[in-house]
């Protein structure tokens, strides 16, 4: 069972010192899980937040990847309408080459009005604008020839795109994927799968039985290592910081779907908005919450369904990093060790 | 006197592992100049080379902002026309931020044809795009409040650029300036000035004195540490070798201009390319070339002229950056402090 984080740093504007504090806590999550072992992190990319959410991700990733010397480095997600994806690429491959290959690229189409708004895209134009990077992209780390692209949103004459990534043909691609039939065209793809922090236990489950469907239907053979679930981690010592984790739980997903409209990943898909009931927000099966005895069985589950790798929402003290690998980690792969 | 190089990492396409030497030899290079108490670099950024050249500069930074303490980190050129200006406002944001408020950004219209090709960006439309991305990034790096932008290339709508820089109001702006006209324009703009590795020792004396005569014309105090002269280093302990040296240089020059036509700054300006003669790749005045005793005499012209920061192009071995840090800057040094 493999371990890591997702999540970002905020750096808010205004005032005459830029606040780095929390850009620290991010880097000292990062190389604090490095040097325990977990396996990866992936780190948001927003725009525009007035929060001051991280933006620029593969350049925080660069950074990482001089701090760190074994934990996988990713995006989640680089957003390809917002990019030129020839420029994207070669920042890609930049990471990937100064991390010795331990970039893992998330993509995804976006789905903040607001991104689309302050960018002038339009969001109808989402899906296209998508699909066409990608597969300039795709063709930019794999061609060691020269190329050219005239697509309906971008055109290129005679290009190299340089520095090769480390990676080949090129650094593991992440798709998120949550509805049935998103999640079957990313096995079909070829790529890998992330699955949201959103989704109840049995929803999760489901997602993974359709993904290994898929895989068998298009003769890819199932890697659980290609496939990557989201939860939130709330580590409680008492049943008062276990009710308070609870509730700042249900706040947070009723605050994102209040804010965005929707949970990512769902767009156009079941459960819509208007399904949402306080049940969703109330069902603790999609998150680790508890003590570590309780989050170990939550854990046990996850691995039972056939997940191998957990990336967890990063907390906000490195302490609990550390307690996670001291008191959880170990228990976990020892039972993993005994089963096998 | 502060001291700084210039260059870029290369890292070719082709085969089934990434040559990273190189940029291993450039990251050295800066860490031990960081050591050793050089003032800055400044790294080139290319697209589409062939030769694998460093694409993605601010993420090579980011990785050196991890590596280093106090050495300051430059772009010697961002190309803002292959740039979305507020994506790469986000990005050099970062590079201030996560290295303590060390970016120098430098900026240019770009210069090299296969690069407008390949992005099939027209030429004559550099200048505009070049003038328009500058203005949104600088909005981008000094606004705290939400704008929109409206030009000619680019729209934004009621965004907000994040991070804050931790330079205010914002990172040095640096400008390669050649002509007398392009020199007064930077100097009216109040960003900071470099001038190339390529004009001999009376025209870098003209091109200073316009500086300042620029600089006293619209009430801009002179700041020697706004202006850079960029300088080929060639430590040679030989006649030997100080003859190879010499061939080398004249070598680079003639293949600068037969590759791309001109020389950076020159563009519409004098010297034409087709008045370049010999004994314009002859001339080593442009160079610091020679055994260190000498080298320091050809600092000493640059010193008595005005200039008190001179970046070097990045040698082949770290052992010079040594070199040069043991056997000549506590000479120059010193020197200036007996001239005081």
């Amino acid at each position: 069972m493999k371990f890591g984080f997702f999540g970002g740093a905020n750096s808010k504007r205004g005032g005459d010192n830029a606040d780095t504090s929390d850009y620290n806590r991010v880097i000292d999550i990062v190389t604090e899980a490095d040097r325990l072992g977990y396996h990866g992190i992936f780190m948001v990319e927003h725009h525009f937040t007035g929060i001051g959410q991280v933006s620029a991700t593969l350049n925080m990733l660069s950074y990482l990847a001089a701090r760190t010397r074994n934990i996988r480095l990713g995006t989640a997600v680089t957003v390809l309408p917002w990019h030129n994806p020839v420029l994207v690429a070669e920042q890609a491959a930049t990471v990937d080459l100064l991390s010795g290959g331990r970039l893992d690229f998330g993509v995804g189409k976006g789905y903040r009005d607001n991104e689309f708004e302050g960018f002038t895209i339009p969001k109808e134009e989402a899906d296209e604008r998508y699909q066409e990077s990608l597969s300039v992209i795709l063709k930019a780390f794999t061609s060691d020839q020269r190329f050219s692209h005239h697509g309906k949103y971008w055109q290129f004459e005679n290009i190299i795109v340089e520095p090769p990534t480390v990676q080949k043909p090129h650094p593991p691609i992440w798709i998120a994927a949550g509805s049935d039939d998103s999640i079957r065209a990313v096995a079909k793809s070829g790529h890998n799968v992330m699955f949201d922090q959103f989704a109840n236990i049995a929803r999760t489950k489901e997602r993974l039985d359709i993904w290994k469907e898929a895989c068998a239907e298009c003769g890819r053979q199932y890697d659980p290592m290609q496939v990557t679930v989201a939860r939130g981690i709330f580590i409680t010592r008492t049943q008062q910081e276990y009710e308070t984790a609870l509730k700042t739980r249900k706040e947070g997903l009723a605050k994102f779907v209040s804010n965005f409209g929707n949970l990512p990943g769902q767009e156009g898909k079941s459960p819509k908005p208007e399904s949402y009931s306080d049940a969703i927000f109330e069902d603790e099966s999609g998150a680790l919450i508890g003590d570590p005895a309780r989050i170990i069985q939550q854990i046990n589950v996850l691995k039972d369904i056939g997940f191998e790798y957990i990336i967890m929402t990063m907390p906000q003290k490195v302490e609990t990093v550390r307690i996670f690998a001291e008191e959880i980690m170990p228990r976990v792969q020892s039972l993993a060790i005994a089963a096998e």
